[in-house]
């Protein structure tokens, strides 16, 4: 548990910004001084932090599990943070992690824990890396590797933050999908969510037509987190699989709520500068290609003061709506 | 040993393009007829798929070699390339490379062999992964997975080339460095490289001042490569890591032949569509960040007809001259 960063007021009450802050959908749809106005949000980064706190079993093997089954397959993003988790839990504080490549093996499975098996593949001076696999049911159903360096300097240089409306002046994700997905069945956006998502380029007005490869997304956690910075990058990754994908339908006039399937197939992430990922984070996104059923897109995330802090790349399977 | 595709004249002599096709350094060094104006250019390539041939020593295993010592450190690509050659050997034809991701841990000794180590970490319907590690002196010096995919049908989008000048408008990479790198004691430009490089923006006069962020390269075999697909992968595995993390000194007012410790550190790409790698290949580079003592790139491989084939991405040491 973390202490809860705002006493009063809705997670915006405070937010500066050059336009009015609009009514979040739940704001407006509960009542004044409903006490879920204040805890719901922390709860949901509280029951993130609580997923990435893996218990450990044996040196080196290290057991998560996923929330109460809300889906049938567990998340990319969680299987990728805890296996990320239990990697660090492995090496010494002073070194942080630089980069991570990992790729889905299978599904998997909401109901039982997942058990992640570190490989020490290398123990340097300078560089540590680390092989995790994550097993259920016998078989393998995620592999990461994950590089940490202790901190040098260097050369610095970065590509500049592309320039893009304030977060207090755009609609949430579930703002802004709610309902049309609601309508359809689909009510994944109104679980509390442990990330903010405002989307600064497309609407569901929108993405029924072409549209150029990219979307900035603005994103921060709901509520605060632990100072770690693991826990920060942990929290990211999670974070980062949760819209990347879904970059590669903006050229084909489908959207996130329409009868696609698709399925992360790999997942890099190199970080550059630091962050707290409970602070508003821009995640522009774009979609270089798509072939041969799959995706391919990659995102570069800047701190709000536009620095460049993590590159994320990924393909995934997406097959068209037959 | 693979048939040479040309009887007569240098690697160029039958080129097309809107501008005189330049003397080869070679070629004017040489007097006219020597056989080594035939036969080099498809000795470096022929002795690049010699490379690529590995020896099978059980189920799973296989054994390579460095070419005769000219470093003290097996080259990167050289490693990378083997690796994924050792995880197509355990995979069916039918099933193509579509990624690969990967980690250098060790620098790989030339005198002794190297052992490549293939787990068949899934054999799944559609998609097939394996992890391989490089082992020499009892340690892993590498370790790359790689995915396989029987080919199917989906959405396709491509970002569009570059434009830039026709590679037979532009100096090779040894007319442009050569005689410069070999002054300062350097001759790794007078060894026939499998690879003919051409660089679209800079040239040394320009490398001491800093430059933005990018080099485009255009790259073919130097010779004619068999018709297998994945060996043109490997082969474009190898050629891949030549160049790229030099791009990262283009804001710094470096370049190659500086004095500059770089090693890579990590390698990934995704391969998006066919190509060959004797056929012109345009390479382009940019360099989002440097930071912490790594250096970050990424490329686009293009075909010379425009479509995007290949997305490599890669981090290194960089560690500037003391």
């Amino acid at each position: 548990m973390v202490k809860r960063r705002r006493a009063t007021g809705g997670p915006n009450a405070a937010a500066p910004g050059p336009r009015p802050v609009r009514a979040r959908r739940d704001d407006r749809r509960r009542p004044a001084g409903d006490v879920r106005d204040l805890g719901v949000s922390q709860a949901a980064v509280d029951a993130l932090v609580a997923l990435l706190d893996l218990e450990k079993i044996e040196v080196d093997i290290f057991r998560g599990v996923s929330p109460p089954a809300e889906r049938q397959r567990v998340f990319g993003g969680q299987v990728a943070g805890q296996a990320l988790v239990a990697a660090a839990r492995t090496v010494e504080p002073d070194s942080l992690v630089h980069s991570l490549h990992a790729y889905f093996l299978r599904p998997g499975d909401t109901r039982i824990p997942i058990l992640y098996m570190v490989d020490r593949i290398r123990d340097g001076l300078s560089f540590v890396t680390r092989r995790v696999t994550a097993v259920q049911h016998g078989r393998a159903i995620f592999s990461l590797s994950a590089s940490f360096q202790v901190p040098e300097e260097g050369f610095d240089h970065a590509d500049p933050m592309p320039e893009v409306p304030d977060p207090e002046t755009l609609p949430t994700v579930s703002e802004a999908w709610g309902e049309m997905a609601a309508e359809r069945g689909d009510h994944r956006f109104e679980i509390d969510l442990p990330f903010d998502l405002r989307n600064c380029d497309w609407g569901p007005s929108q993405r029924s037509t072409p549209l150029p490869p990219y979307q900035r997304i603005w994103l921060k956690a709901t509520g605060e987190l632990p100072d770690d910075p693991v826990l920060h990058a942990c929290a990211l990754t999670y974070a980062s699989d949760m819209t990347l994908l879904d970059t590669a339908l903006l050229p084909h006039g489908l959207g996130p709520i329409d009868d696609v399937f698709m399925a992360s197939l790999d997942h890099a992430m190199w970080f550059h500068r630091p962050f707290r990922a409970d602070e508003w984070l821009l995640y522009a996104q774009h979609t270089p290609s798509a072939s041969g059923g799959r995706g391919f897109a990659q995102g570069e995330v800047y701190t709000r003061e536009g620095h460049l802090a993590v590159t994320v790349v990924q393909e995934g399977l997406v097959r068209p709506p037959r």
